[in-house]
């Protein structure tokens, strides 16, 4: 059997050494277009802001180790052109001296991945100061610019989770870091809610945050750029981290089917729509564990499970790939955050609507030991099934321990009826007798059960103007909202320190306000055990 | 609805409060027979070791906010001496008053915990430097023991994982600590492989350890222990952690129906034999989630999630309790231990044999990012089925994630089949592109499909001796042992460094030696993809 495996960076160094454990007698020609295989790409933030010094700890493994330790044969800086479905054979290109050849094969893996998606930005291809970090040949000619030409300023284009690990690597180089985002959040995928605590912090930091803005055009090879509010930033180092776009158009010309996002289609079996053509990682689309609906495959963890199952599959094993849950998450500066399956940008994205939420900022750790910090758990569960859909975590400590267990009831098909069941592991320097996980699902319950969460004024009965309890969350320095009469103001700010204030025994009313500050004060009521009713206006 | 609560520390309020918060009008009355009620007991150690300075912060309601918040009556220092199923009303004293007085009720929940296990040495009863670390009341005791006397050498009886959070506090004063246990493994129930971690780590940190031996004399009221090897022992301050019994005997007597380890034996209702008495907490015995054995509850967090499902199904709720599992976490100075489920030592006690086990020895997130540290996590499994039967951890990071993620897992009744598909948050700070868990996954699988594990020196096929590779894991200093001669000698110490020198193509057998060194050098060969075979003479 002689299989081939085109690119070698996350999926395919783990398919190709996982089949050699498998099968001492396969042919395994690894074949990548750049100068390494098998590194370790999210790490290269971390080597720009020297918190990782030596860029060779991040390639595992070197082509010779995998000939002379796995006895795989592989092809740097060489391209495949073309693959012929027809005739089982890949036609292969030497980057170095532009000699080509054809490849025969038994089996075909394509784990071509993604390249970076750059906007259509006019002046974009003068950029001569920095421009993507995507692989450790950037990274080093990164590195080696910022070496010789001390960039005082630094810009990066895009404010998801990648371009805030970067932002936050440049800045502890001393740079004075500015983040551009057409949005008007920071961390997208993650809900403003949570999306609202990480841009604070990046504040806090020293990061200047440019939300809700574009880049029109680029003057000066890169060191000035020309925003749509007319703003021009000066910049000594510029990196795009926009988003990334899938290396399938060997795939599409070679007739694979592809998906509407071009990534390639592949069955439970992780096969395309051609004969012994595999395919795995991000250069895919594959089903939803938790929906079952179509999505892409984004994460090089996924990539390195897929390789290492698509091994055992193609040596002859019967196993499936069950689906894609998707569990994300960074460091930004003192903060982790951290998601797992569909946050409520990618419901709506999905056109999935029957779903409820839950927001608490429970202590990671008793709050009588050391150093316990508040935790902001949102939580994403089908109404009448209580099946979590998704959630999404924010703080100092005990997020990624929060994720990886939610995670793993999704996996299980828990739903929030079981995690008040959960028994994870509790001492004070480490959770609470109720862990946030069970709380979580104390919570979630309540929401489920509830008749309506809301309330329009004309609904209120009568009697409970004399009687509830009408609380009114704004700040001091705001003005009053609505038509209802407050029993009390408990500024949101202050509401979780004076919840003594509120009465147990009398039913709660929040009285009306914009935004999202009445739905946040429910969640922190909740939390604790009090039921309150938003007033609509 | 009268409802009659015994037992004030973890599940009587955990039920007392979630009940009055499902229904207003039932009359809740709570009985307990110490001074306070609602507290962290688990923290104690940390009060004493003046990791937590403030008491006050470990009670987190006083009766009085009982009443006034919760509209919950609370008798402190009254002891409930008798129940009459026959009448539905128990008899209760006032232990300062000494009087005593009948109250009905329609309902009572038995929340009655355990007390201190004492050993019955000699002179046991006249300690006056200690003794036990029980509640707050013993807390406030020894702290202005500690205060006034100054004690110089502390003793702590009982090796345990609560015994060791005691010794790292006392340490933590100054004090020299000795650690006393009869057996000769420190932190029982977990299993030997991993004790002896916590005890090199142990040791490093300057405690005493005197295993496999036990105090048979206690002398000038404590101040002179007189062990069986003839050792005298001075000490100054000394505490006794030898375990618990549960308080039943008020249940015994009321005709209750008791397990033969004097717990009450309850339904999956939480119904003890006697109609309308229920009870919860660490004085029952209940069902095994994992084995469906009668299994005793023994966790703070556990009794609260009771008590919680326990005022639910009062209330009317068609719910049960659906097993327990058993999570446990202790930090010892720089290192964290938690277990799961069953340890090995457990799985003997129950009579348990079909099980396999395994070890590896990951990093808890990437070797290239700053900080990585080993984690020893053994894990448990049925075989054939692969059902997980438990877990245990030990390192310095990221120990409570994993065993909360396995606790999930086995929640969701997920097999190690499963866990090479959980898609754990992967990010360099955090953890590796495959999880440890995920490695666990890879490996148990491994060894539920490896017909022999192990080879007698008669069954090894003739052929083998000219093409395997046999290798001999003796440190340099050790004497070789068995009869076959190696191939080559790699000390286990330096295995994991080493491990490029042993051949992938080759079968590899481990040499005889003594003792778990060659098992343990099977898991680190296996957590890398070599499959050794040990050779038993």
């Amino acid at each position: 059997m002689k299989v081939i495996v085109i690119g070698g960076v996350a999926g395919g160094p783990s398919f190709a050494t996982r089949l050699r454990r498998l099968n001492e007698q396969a042919e395994i020609l690894l074949i990548e277009r750049g100068d390494y295989i098998s590194y370790a790409s999210c790490a290269l933030p971390y080597y720009l802001g020297d918190v990782i010094t030596d860029l060779d700890s991040l390639v595992e493994r070197t082509p010779e180790v995998f000939k002379s330790k796995n006895n795989i044969d592989v092809l740097v800086r060489h391209e495949v052109t073309a693959i012929d479905p027809a005739t089982k054979s890949v036609t292969v290109k030497n980057l170095t001296t532009g000699e080509v050849f054809q490849e025969k094969y038994d089996k075909l893996v394509l784990s071509t991945g993604t390249r970076a998606l750059l906007p259509p930005i006019k002046g974009i291809e003068t950029v001569a100061n920095g421009r993507v970090l995507r692989n450790v040949t950037d990274a080093a000619r990164i590195k080696s610019f910022i070496a010789t030409q001390r960039p005082k300023k630094a810009t990066v284009i895009g404010a998801g989770p990648a371009g805030l690990e970067l932002a936050e690597n440049l800045h502890a180089l001393g740079m004075t870091v500015t983040v551009v985002d057409q949005l008007t959040q920071v961390a997208f995928p993650y809900d403003p809610e949570l999306a609202a605590i990480v841009e604070a912090h990046l504040t806090e930091k020293g990061l200047k945050l440019l939300l809700g803005k574009t880049v029109v055009e680029i003057q000066d090879a890169g060191q000035t750029l020309r925003l749509n509010d007319g703003t021009v930033l000066p910049t000594d180092l510029l990196i795009f981290a926009t988003g990334v776009r899938p290396n399938s158009e060997l795939a599409a010309t070679a007739g694979l089917k592809l998906a509407t996002n071009r990534r390639i289609i592949v069955d439970e079996k992780l096969a395309t729509s051609a004969p012994d053509i595999y395919a795995i990682g991000d250069v895919i689309e594959t089903k939803s564990y938790i929906t079952g609906l179509a999505v892409p495959s984004l994460l090089a963890s996924a990539a390195n499970r897929q390789g290492h199952l698509l091994a055992d599959i193609i040596n002859g094993a019967d196993w499936t790939y069950h689906g894609y849950i998707g569990t994300g998450i960074a460091k930004i500066f003192d903060l982790t955050v951290s998601f797992v399956g569909y946050t409520e940008h990618m419901l709506k994205a999905a056109g999935i609507t029957n779903y409820k939420t839950i927001l608490i900022t429970p202590f990671d750790h008793s709050y009588f030991y050391p150093d316990a910090k508040r935790l902001n758990l949102k939580l994403i569960f089908e109404v009448e099934t209580g099946k979590i859909l998704g959630a999404q975590a924010v703080g100092e400590r005990g997020v990624d321990k929060r994720i990886g267990e939610l995670s793993t009831a999704i996996t299980g098909r828990l739903t929030v009826f079981d995690l008040p069941n959960l028994e994870l592991p509790y001492s004070p320097p480490y959770s609470t007798t109720r862990d946030p996980i069970n709380t979580a699902g104390y919570v979630a319950i309540n929401q489920l059960k509830r008749t309506a969460l809301t309330i329009k004024v004309s609904d209120i009965p009568t009697t409970d103007f004399a009687t509830a309890f009408f609380l009114d969350i704004r700040e001091a320095d705001r003005p009053t909202m609505g038509t209802v009469k407050a029993t009390k103001n408990i500024p949101l700010s202050e509401l979780r320190e004076r919840l003594a204030e509120i009465p147990m025994e009398r039913k709660v009313y929040i009285t009306f306000r914009k935004g999202l500050n009445p739905y946040n004060a429910a969640r922190i009521l909740a939390g604790n055990g009090i039921e309150a009713v938003l007033i609509e206006e």
